[in-house]
Parts: C-alpha cells; sequence; structure tokens
C-alpha cells in the first residue's frame, strides 16, 4: 500500500492551507492520504507530550513554578463524585449482565437516566427510544456525526467551537460552512451571527452543530437567540445537534435554555456527559438523546465501533444528576472563584482581551500582537513556564492570536500559571 | 431532515437482498439511509433483548432448562483475571495522569504492553510508534478500517468471518471481495481459497482483513497458509489486517503461526484483547500493533471517536499476560471439556455437521433442511428452549443452515441447552 508519508506528517499550522487546496474536493475525492492529513492531532489538548522536540524562539530565564496543564481539567484537584470508586465496585459485583449490555447501555441505566436527563431539560425522553449511552460525550458527538453526515453534505458550524467539530465534519466527507460567534460584541448572548446562520441553511446545510455553553469562549446562547436558531432550522428543515457538555456549570446564576425546549423534537439531538464539571472523565461515559430514528442509527454504528460504553463503568450513571447534597453548588462556586482570578489576571495585561467566562471551565483569551505564531507561543510556554494551553487556530483557522485555557485547576497553581504566561508574553510582543 | 424509515427498519434478512440491489452504488453513491438499512444490529450477539416480538410458528411444549445466552461468553461462568478489582482501585488512586492518557493510551501502558505483545507474537513493537490500546478490540479494528479503507476501495474478506468485517467495509464505503472458507473440507488447515485471495487482490483488493483463529468456525491457519497469505500479499502490494483476538486460546497443542511473523511489517496490523478467554470485556480495552504509519492514523481517528480507552481501564492491562500461574491452562482445558462435550452432543443429531474447534470458544454447526429460516428458528429457541444462538447469516449471506455458539459457559448449563436446541430442532426438519 503505497503512502504519501509526508503529507500525512504535516504540521497542524499547514493543515488549514490544505484545507483551502481540498476543497472543492470534499469527501469522495479526497485519498485517505489527504483526509488523515487533515486529522492533525499534535496539538490537540492531552498530546503535548506526543509533540516532537522543536526549535523554539527561546527568550530570557525559565520561570519556575508548580506545572499546570490548561488542555483539560485537573481530577486530582477537582475529584470524581464521592462514591465513585464503590459504585464501580457494585457494578463489577453484578457480573456478566453489568459487562455485556445491549449497545445502546443496559436497561436500568437507561430509565434512570432518561428519567434525570428529561427532568433536567424538560423534553419527553423514551428510555427505549430516545437515549444511547456512550464512551464519553465525544462518543455521542461521533456517532451522532456519523448518523447524520453523508459524503458531500454541508454542515453548519460555528466558530469558535470544538476542535473535533470541524474535524468529524471532515473526517465523514462533509463541507464546513462555518458561521461565526461575535463574542467580544456581546455581554447578554453568545453574538451567533444569525444571518449567516440562515445563509448556511440556504446553501444547503442539513445539519447544524453547536456546544451550549460554548467551547471554547465559555459563553451561553441566550433565550431569544436559542428560538432563534431552532425557527431557522425548523424553516429549512435542518437537523440541530447540540453539545450540552458543560451545562450543568453556570456561573452568576444566569438563565440557560436547553435547545430541546426550543427545537423540533424529531429533528434533534443533545449530547452530554459527566467527564466535565463532575470529574468523571476516567470512566469514558456520555449519552446521547432525542430522535428515536438518529439514536438508533448511533447504537447501529456503536455495534461496529466500540460495542458499548466500558459495562462496569455504566453502573457509575446512577451517580450523575444524583450527586451529594449542595456538593455541585459548592464546586461551581470554587470554579467561579478560579474564573474572576484568573480574568483579573489577564485584564491587567495591556492589550490582552477576554469574555467573561459564562459557564463550563474555559477562558478564551485574544493576546496582542507577538513576534511568534500561536503554535510556537504555545510550545515555548511548555517550555519556558510549565504551562499548557490549547491554541486558537483548534478551534477556528482564524483564532491565530489566541488561546484557550481550562481552569478546572489547583485554584493558586493556576493563578500563578496565568501569571507566568503573561510575563512570557511580554518578550514576545511585536 | 426528510428520510426514509422503513428502508432503515428492513429486517436483516432483507439486508443482503439490499446488498444486491445497492452494488455498483456502493459508498459515495448512497444515502445515508441506505448505507444504515445495511448496518443490522438486531440479530447481532448481545442484542436479542431488544428485537421486536415476532409471529412465530411455535411447535410442542416449551422446554425447561436453565436459559443459556450463547451469543457471548459468560463471564460469571469464567471470571475475570484474578485481581481485576484491586488493580482497577490502585488505576484509579493514581488520579488525573491515568484518567487522562494520551490517546493512544499512557506511556507505562504502552511500554509494558508492548514487551508483553513483542515476546508473544515474536515481533519488534515500539511502544512508541507501533501500539495503541483502544476501547475493546472493536474499537482496534474500527480504527484500522477507518485508517486503510477509503470510499471505493475493494477489500477481501473471509466468508464466514466475524460478523463486524462486513459492516465496516460497507459503512466506509468499500467494497467487498468476498473469499470463501473450505472449513468442512480439511481438519490440518483452515481451508482458505488461495486462488481466491490472488484473484481478489488481482482485481485490485488492497486491503486482506482475517480473523485467525477463526470467528465464528475456531479454526487455525497453517502456517503453510499463513506464509502464502503473507507471499500473496507481498506481491500484489496489499495490507493485512490480522484479528488474533482468540489466539491465546488454542486446543489439544496445536501450532499458531502470528501473521506478524511472516507479513511485511510495513503492511500489517494485528488487533488483539484481552475480552475473551481473560473475560475482561466489562472493561473495554483492546490493542493493535504493527505499521506505524496506520497506528498514527489511529490516533487521530481515536481523537474524534472516543478520545482514549477508559483511563482507570487501561490500567488492568498490566494483568494481561501476567495471569496468576497456571491460570490460563485450566482455562483452556476447561474450555476443551465444554467443546468435547458439546461436539459429541451436536454429533449425535443426524444431519447436523460440525466442525472441530481448534481454538476459541466458537462452534458454527450446519443444520438438516429446516421448515422455518434460520432467523426464525433463532427466534423460536429462544422462545421455546431459552436458548441464544447468533445466526449464520451474520458471518456471510450464504450461512442461512448455520449458526454460531459461544461455549465459554456453566458447563452443564451449555451441554443442556444445546440438547434442548436440538430438540427443538426436530420439530423443524423440513
Amino acid at each position: 500500500m503505497k503512502t504519501d508519508r509526508n503529507l500525512e506528517e504535516t504540521e497542524p499550522a499547514e493543515i488549514y492551507k490544505l484545507e483551502k487546496i481540498f476543497s472543492g474536493k470534499e469527501g469522495t475525492n479526497m485519498t485517505i492520504e489527504e483526509k488523515f492529513a487533515k486529522l492533525g492531532v499534535d496539538n490537540a489538548p492531552g498530546q503535548e507530550e506526543r509533540q516532537k522536540a522543536a526549535v523554539l524562539d527561546l527568550r530570557g530565564e525559565k520561570l519556575e513554578g508548580r506545572e499546570v496543564d490548561f488542555s483539560h481539567g485537573d481530577v486530582d484537584a477537582f475529584e470524581p463524585i464521592p462514591g465513585s470508586l464503590e459504585t464501580f465496585e457494585e457494578g463489577y459485583r453484578v457480573g456478566g449482565k453489568q459487562a455485556y449490555t445491549p449497545y445502546r447501555g443496559g436497561a436500568g441505566s437507561l430509565a434512570d437516566l432518561a428519567g434525570k436527563l428529561s427532568a433536567y431539560t424538560q423534553m419527553p425522553i423514551d428510555p427505549d427510544q430516545n437515549l444511547i449511552i456512550t464512551p464519553g460525550t465525544q462518543g455521542a458527538l461521533f456517532l451522532a456525526m456519523g448518523s447524520l453526515v453523508n459524503a458531500g453534505d454541508k454542515v453548519a458550524i460555528v466558530e469558535p467551537d470544538y476542535f473535533a467539530n470541524r474535524k468529524l465534519v471532515q473526517f465523514f466527507g462533509g463541507e464546513l460552512v462555518p458561521v461565526e460567534m461575535h463574542y467580544f460584541e456581546h455581554d447578554d448572548r453568545a453574538g451567533l451571527d444569525l444571518e449567516q446562520l440562515e445563509d448556511a441553511f440556504r446553501q444547503g446545510a442539513k445539519l447544524f452543530l453547536f456546544s451550549n455553553p460554548n467551547n471554547p469562549t465559555g459563553v451561553i446562547y441566550s433565550h431569544d437567540e436559542i428560538v432563534k436558531i431552532a425557527e431557522l432550522a425548523g424553516r429549512y428543515g435542518a437537523f440541530v445537534l447540540a453539545d450540552e457538555l458543560y451545562s450543568r456549570q453556570i456561573f452568576d446564576g444566569r438563565p440557560y435554555t436547553h435547545y430541546g425546549s426550543a427545537g423540533d423534537p424529531e429533528n434533534l439531538i443533545t449530547i452530554i456527559g459527566p467527564s466535565k464539571t463532575e470529574s468523571m472523565s476516567g470512566f469514558r461515559l456520555g449519552a446521547a438523546f432525542g430522535s428515536a430514528q438518529i439514536i438508533t442509527r448511533m447504537e447501529k454504528l456503536q455495534a461496529i465501533v466500540s460495542l458499548r460504553a466500558a459495562g462496569y463503568c455504566q453502573s457509575l450513571l446512577k451517580l450523575w444528576f444524583h450527586e451529594p447534597e449542595g456538593w455541585m453548588k459548592e464546586r461551581i462556586a470554587a470554579h467561579q472563584a478560579i474564573r474572576d482570578d484568573i480574568l483579573a489576571v489577564l485584564r491587567a495585561a495591556e492589550g490582552v482581551r477576554v469574555r467573561t467566562t459564562e459557564a463550563g471551565s474555559y477562558v478564551f483569551p485574544k493576546l496582542p500582537p507577538l513576534d511568534v505564531t500561536i503554535q510556537d507561543f504555545v510550545k515555548i510556554l511548555r517550555v519556558q513556564a510549565g504551562v499548557t494551553v490549547t491554541p486558537g487556530t483548534e478551534f477556528g483557522p482564524q483564532f491565530t492570536d489566541s488561546f484557550r485555557i481550562n481552569f478546572s485547576q489547583d485554584h493558586k497553581a493556576a493563578v500563578d500559571a496565568v501569571k507566568r504566561l503573561l510575563t512570557v508574553m511580554e518578550r514576545y510582543r511585536a
């Protein structure tokens, strides 16, 4: 099997150029080498330890301090739901019935979870028809996209939004139709460009995928925005895939509107999981609920992707939405306090812009002009400050001056690390 | 999003007709409804509880006896490797580092596993280049196929072979090129039709996928067969994907040749996992090793499919290939004893043909002519005898008179269940 290795080892920064070269050559016309060249992973959160050593323009001294990996939350600082290990043990002791559930999940887990998610989102969820348990929320997203996107399909996605969204569209041979979110222009709504969204639907996009709260900016779509998205999707007969992974971690008592409360129940899938606020990522659990037809497709796909979420881990779902009294409240308050301190530090630096995180654990600051690329800046930060962040370009090719941090970390270590980050930044101002 | 529901609810028996209708309309020309119509799941092992109630031609009394689900192994009869739960706890207590490994798996697990798999297969395996940990062996198979099969590609697969193989080819828009295995004609080799294999390569198949030991027949490819496959693959520049999931459970001291010992290391991936003989399925762990380029692709794909095998579960891999002294030997002997008793019972029934299982826990008997379809017979068995088996048609459209059982069950219950199965069979002889 002759393959073009060089193409696949393309630097992530080059991938966006390739996107342009390949556009008009979407999906079915791409070779598998081209397809995987676009699926970069080296700058993806958590992969930094696998990056090859690069020649970097290092300036000044290395800054001492506790290393912080802002690419994902620290489950040592914020531990999984109390009782997790004991509940896993109970599941293990159930034996074969727990190990080999149907692909969509065990009947007991589905029934329990349907009730809880229905109460949470105010949507009817039939555990037998409208729900599937998946290996993490990533698993739910993959199965949903695989069930909805065919080669050549146009898919509307938000910029910025979760980095896997664009990769999934490309992997399934779809065509990206970006819709901008003007997140710096508002503080009472996400700032989705609704005209661009309508234009995407007018051009033929039959699927709109968005995260709410938004990853990476941490902003919430307003009730009006949600209603308007539902109205447009309805008018153009489009399906909506809503990623509500961070919807339980809302700050300042802001209102939050589940897309399911406004959208056509036959034309939507919502995905969610306990990996973030609840720190259960190590168990790989997630869920999708909505259209029975698409859930059925997702189960067919799960049967060939990984069979099921790890059976023993599924037993942990009983703890989700049943956390000890006050535990979630305390956890949210702790995150809000970290957010406040980090925002204050960032805003004290000249030329740094950042919108206030309204939900979830991300901030997405925009830097003043630097004389190194964001990719190099990120690598320099690791070496000079022991700080790992995710470059903005993972969330859209235009975010060459931004980076994302997940502040679900030890409070003091996180604030100190942001200070070191800014010290390094000063050395590279253009 | 308008879709054709009826098409997707097609009965599995109809799917093979659809395959014919759609052939010449592979991959890129298919609508997503057509694609999912082909991805049947209702007759897949473990899914039986989700089947809709059917109107069945029931004859005679219901037979009493302990229910047996032969669609997969019973991990209550054969428990996971001793120390599993304690080792999971240790992993959990490691915390964040274990929860968030790189997508291809934690460095420690990779290093440990590379050494063990290298010793096992006599292949060099660089833990940093040639190995990935996946959510089950199914996860490894999916990632490998997604990394190797592009729309329109011809893929040679064996008939009969694992049911997901054909579904994966179809999902990725490939074209199936079946190669027959004449398993009833030999007892010293699997019986792969090597002329058909060469013909498949000559027609342009650039990938050959096969399980060894074969699922569903339990036969082993001879050393000569393996060498010949490697020779043909080399001559035609084809890639080989070898599924060696059951290779540790060999009966009667038969010789076993790993494909990796004969094939071109740049053009092969081997997949394996501890879900079968070792009964670790509930943790969803598997592995793939071989070509560095394809392993890199698989990691890119894993990043958008499910991120990683559940982090805490990965710690269990240290037990694999490190089972307590004598534990594997005893387990294999126990399975061989069940096999012997089941074969004796089956062979006493007139018109039933079955080849002796050489490895793994499957038998794939061929029945005499019945006056019901194999799909109905399977459903009748569940109702009348409390016995679940997998219809032969899951392993190739032509196996309308065969079924598969996984005899990794309680010994006595399994033998009794096979007797009930034969009693029911007598009621339906044509």
